[in-house]
């Protein structure tokens, strides 16, 4: 994909994010770096670090919160509401790679985040000195973020909103190779 | 890793896979190419391809069967119960990447195997001929197969049995690489 497909389908999964946090009951605020607006979320721009911004935001929460990123579009109503259901203090989504995709913080107060690099191992540290009871979501769905070429293998298997439509209108499909699934790209449509 | 230490490395996946299924309270029969003992587990042997065999043992089965791949090590006995706790007729554990790590089949007699290749999708295409209800388990402890060196990071990350346990061994750990989670290996230790 181009810059400007790129910039495109990343907003497509934001929809795609905002729409199953929304659908499992939530109310949604987007964090972001400059103004943006959205039909069905607030926003709160901070130009800070994304550390930086969360902790600024969870330092003044007096209810349970959920940090979700925007790059996980295989997310359903069902899998949001497995990480808000939870007993514990803290929820936790880890994502492939030992990065962490989404986290439940019943205190805000009481946490504070650390992404980037091994987060999932630094969160679980940080509710460790807490005494936090955590508990690890084992969801692929949650699991998946994009970040490969690979991954768009799964938003075609398993996608079920506007990504997996995006993809498909600009001719990706996918191949077997080797006996493995691939990407492909009809040859109509911009080089992959 | 060195084809022992593969081989070595194999096994020790087997008894992860096989613990997490016995504890999960089913009883385990390993399908194998050549003799095998397991204290552990039953054994059938059948010098066939994978699909063949396993559709012969289908075909003579007439209780709820479980299949599931040995190279799951990060297998718990609560996902494993997830899938056989379904209330369908089908659920299927899809891989990353288009494959199939497990099936549980209500009633064999119905169904066949289709492994290989997109299997997740011929294995969905082959439960709507047959009208069968399908539920896809959302698990990424089930969604981690063991095929590349990065999905060892896995199991440093969630790994709770022996797998976890050669593998730092052996002297792997994590490395901090661009801000990505990596693995690395003592010096001391065989290249990897």
């Amino acid at each position: 994909m181009n810059r400007e497909e790129r910039e495109a389908f990343a907003r497509v999964m934001l929809d795609d994010v905002i729409s199953a946090v929304c659908d499992a009951g939530c109310r949604v605020t987007l964090l972001c770096t400059h103004p943006f607006t959205h039909p069905r979320a607030d926003t709160v721009v901070k130009d800070l670090g994304l550390n930086e911004a969360l902790n600024e935001c969870l330092a003044n929460l007096q209810e349970p919160v959920l940090i979700i990123m925007s790059d996980l579009p295989l997310a359903t109503p069902e899998s949001i509401h497995r990480i808000i259901s939870t007993n514990c203090d803290l929820a936790i989504v880890p994502g492939r790679g030992g990065g962490t995709n989404a986290l439940f913080i019943r205190r805000p107060e009481d946490f504070h985040v650390d992404f980037y690099g091994a987060s999932f191992l630094d969160h679980m540290a940080i509710a460790e000195e807490g005494g936090l009871k955590v508990e690890i979501v084992d969801s692929f769905r949650l699991h998946t973020d994009v970040d490969e070429k690979e991954d768009l293998v799964e938003i075609i298997l398993h996608g079920r909103q506007n990504s997996r439509k995006f993809l498909t209108d600009r001719g990706f499909s996918l191949s077997i190779e080797k006996g493995r699934v691939a990407m492909q790209r009809d040859p109509h449509e911009e080089a992959f």
